[in-house]
């Protein structure tokens, strides 16, 4: 971090702001005075330092962060990616990880349906939603416990993992039993407490990014997952609130290789969230691919017309499987398998 | 709700698609033929019913909402304006309410102090953080339950009602033993298990908007609160995140005339996190005050430069209570007294 | 466009709104009365009403667009995509075109020398400002003139055609007799008067999508371009505003599959505005193909460090021979030629 | 300006590169070597360099601007507040302008009618479209020529100033003859050819902010008219685009005083625009007046629901009249008149 102090700024209260900054955060200074003005360098873990703080000293004018308020999600201290393994599937390795299924559980018959198709089509994952938060507090809510046990009974059948909805700090322990990955939704994305229950397990973590927050913010909420124990994040960008309405949300399709700069953990994209259409599924799914993407989540119904929620947006099975079919190509000019 | 149907869709199709959708949402129907296309009206409680649903049936090609999807908050069906009161203090009177107070409570004598200053500068109800949800896993996160009793002694002394951040809905309890309004925080504003847990309670809530979301959704949040049974809602503006970096949130000054349009629930308006900065308090809050605001939440701390947190947007005691001489003559400008 | 009336409004009044709506726009009206409202359908070309001006009725709540406000753009009304073709290369056809060049033409040397080892990489056109908006009036402004002539000069050499950017309405002449694209930029994409210069052209125009305009809007600049007379327009994405600030703009990779949804136009896309750094153009430009655009818009510079402008995003001549190698296998996946 | 190097610089490259950035810049520097890393500040006119452009150098990480990059229209170098005066008419002065008038002008009877009634109202300047930048090619595009004649007379009749739109370069000598304050809309605001020619007049110039302009870049536009010669530049905020859609702009208020912080130049405010409809002027416009603004420009015509554009933004005369005189005390509760 360099202070930019103000100008007329003497050599006493320089030393003075020194003395003053090593007590207070513990970090090494390394003042410098030019013709015009005077800068300090802070040497040491600045991350616990924040901006606002040190902009309300006295003589200095502006602060100026050179390193990322992030340390165990940053590549530049862990140059490895990360591989998350969920039962026998490797996320973040060669091989792109699709992991398909509805918006919500709605019967067990419905689950077991899917996750049978879904398999035989390539998907690695099923993903269901059993606790949905909805913006209409009349629209459906999730079959809640009850479908946290036909997603385990789906995975009895057909032994692909589950990743399903976390959104309430007390439902750890239950999802603890039935789920193999927590997923943190877009609107809990900066819900702390939630972010620390899940830190406190060792299950891997699916942290959607919130749809109005920054690289940066996403990045440090996977801080707070790792720093509390839990090293198994997979980070998975959705779509981002802007001015554009022709599509549900924008999907950044740069954050991927942004992400990858930044980080050593596995990116996913979800399409399905980010184009709100199903005639888009297919384009940017392909385009998540090639621009690097571990995973995908895609939603898929066998029944969209019915489906309780998120219809518009779901892929039949029999769609799915042609997907399945024209993103294998994709994949391999990227040097990849699906 | 008006439903576009498809060209060329035969009249035994409408008939059909009007007996589902009779059956399915309990709907009247009233279908229109004209010389290209056919619409069908929905008549009844048309609230339940998801637009993307809808747009999945064979035949419709597009759902249009003619009434707002809430109902409880919506002034339509309630014209008079509703007035909180929170201990003697009454909210979307005639008199501008200001909840003053640092961001974090940080030490007993912190907040009597702060407390007692603010009082004595005309402030009406005290504002304390004690579970601050923090961006970084590394920054202060608060006294908790310490910091509530330190704000229920500061009422103790002063009288003035409290407010502050609930982060979990596992604190509801705690919460109702300390403060006087529930306050919940932009990040949570979509935290439905939250702001079901606090509308079971019949203690007042302030509900900020979160930093992107639109009003509707900020409407819809409010009625997941009033629909679980507690009608005490004030909501509150405090800055969206646009593309403009020079202040640390938008203030969306227009949100208070478009609220009081949409919604009979009293407004405030925060522009300390709003501006984040000291010298756009004062702008902010005439602004806010002249558009019609109800109140106004500001942040106070005896010596900013040594907050835990926010300093760089508190006033300190002899600010706020400059701040406040300015703001008489505006109120009374627009008919209102401080 | 269908109209919701205000309740309570008389037959008579509904009569009276139908003559008013034939007599002033010429268009046929349908109303059909239901248990609450009553409905006007216009039918006819409601391209030309404004949505402002029929709100603005007596009686009118609301009024609805049921088609898209531009026609000639329009896939619906022109269902065979478009080719572009300038020399002898096509645009919207099978073939991906890269057109490739510096950001500003600095010398008769340096553009001579990119365009020789672009085409060698297999650039299919030329790229290169002489005309050069700048954010800051201190900032270099192009050789204008003298870069339209080394650019004519550069075609000789090469054959490839040219594309520069104009600025100015008065310049179209110039340009006319020297570049085979007009490009309209981002900055540019609303002034209406350029656009109808170069509307009474027939020289094709790459019109490039401002970073704070709609889908609708872009197409709707394309209408201006089209109903002047000229319906060589290929339409450009080069990343949009948002609040996030780790890349340049956001590239809105959705717009190319929405935009060959809703128009005939060909798509192209300039990934190295969009991401604004080097090491995000090979992503971006696969996704690009990926998702379906029609070709690319790549900054390429013989020497990055001393570029005038752009030097950031501007890969070397080797850099872009590789890129090309590592397009191809993508554009294959898809089905395409590059 | 400040350089961070790369890590691992050797004093000799640092001395190379001090030589480099004095040949190429003429700029002094002021390199600081600390235990990790080594700065450069560069002290000088750093306005003319680009970020870009430095950070492309060999042993550059990062280049930080500490002042901003414009130097004309900021108030670090010219503390004291520029007053623009338009006929006798002061802006930036002690008294708030307010400039009405209708969107366009439709005929000379409805601009003189129109002129006359918000005279009588305290209105101190007209504004008035004579040539119009529509979004829509089949909207009125103004009397054009016809139109600015029309406000001239308007001009004789009342003693207003006329405020016309100029959309074109190639105009300036027309709008020269027939106003007295060239307005540049938001959609031209980097129109640097409109910008240069109109900053090489002294007439004044009222720049409206693009709505998608950052503060920073409006400044930078006042600088490309200031420093082709003409100082008398008028800022206008009028409202950004955002996420937001229940107002047809998000006005952003906080501009105002951030404008004012950072500029000597006077800021006006347009509510008609920002809020596109009625209910919205009369809060915003105080709200405008609370936060600082010199002045507005507001939208009246006679028959509102007949406008040939912007009718459901447009106040009708008496309405107006009204606006005035709630106005009134808002401004002297702020310290000043109306």
């Amino acid at each position: 971090m360099i202070l930019v102090l103000k100008q007329g700024t003497t050599p006493e209260r320089v030393n003075a702001l020194c003395a003053e900054l090593k007590e207070k955060f513990g970090v090494q200074t390394w003042p410098s005075t030019g013709a015009t003005s005077t800068l300090i360098g802070l040497i040491g873990d600045t991350s616990r330092i924040q901006i606002a703080t040190v902009e309300m000293l006295d003589d200095v004018s502006r602060a100026i962060r050179v390193q990322e308020p992030y340390k165990q999600a940053n590549r530049a201290f862990h140059p490895e990616p990360t591989h998350v393994t969920v039962g026998g599937v490797v996320i973040g390795g060669q091989r792109i990880v699709v992991c398909a299924g509805p918006c919500s559980v709605e019967s067990e018959a419905q689950i077991r349906g899917v996750a049978a198709d879904v398999k035989a089509a390539g998907a690695a994952m099923l993903r269901g939603g059993a606790f949905k938060p909805r913006t209409s507090p009349y629209a459906f809510q999730g079959l809640k416990a009850e479908g946290l046990l036909y997603l385990k009974n789906a995975r009895g059948q057909t032994g692909l993992p589950i990743v399903s909805e976390i959104t309430n700090p007390g439902q750890v322990e239950l999802f603890n039993d039935f789920v193999d990955v927590f997923q943190i939704g877009a609107r809990n994305m900066q819900n702390f407490e939630l972010l620390k229950q899940v830190g406190q397990s060792r299950k891997p973590v699916l942290l959607k990014r919130g749809f109005a927050n920054s690289i940066e913010e996403l990045l440090m909420s996977a801080e707070h997952i790792i720093s509390n124990g839990n090293p198994n994040v997979i980070l998975c960008e959705r779509g981002i609130r802007t001015f554009e309405t022709s599509t549900r949300n924008t999907l950044d399709i740069s954050a991927i290789p942004v992400l990858k700069a930044k980080s050593h953990l596995p990116v996913m994209v979800d399409p399905s969230h980010a184009g709100g259409a199903v005639y888009l599924v297919e384009p940017l799914s392909k385009a998540a691919i090639a621009a690097g993407a571990d995973g995908l989540l895609i939603e898929v119904h066998q029944d969209p017309k019915a489906a309780l929620c998120d219809g518009n947006q779901s892929l039949s099975p029999a769609q799915f499987a042609e997907l399945m079919k024209k993103l294998k190509p994709v994949a391999e000019a990227v040097g990849r398998e699906l």
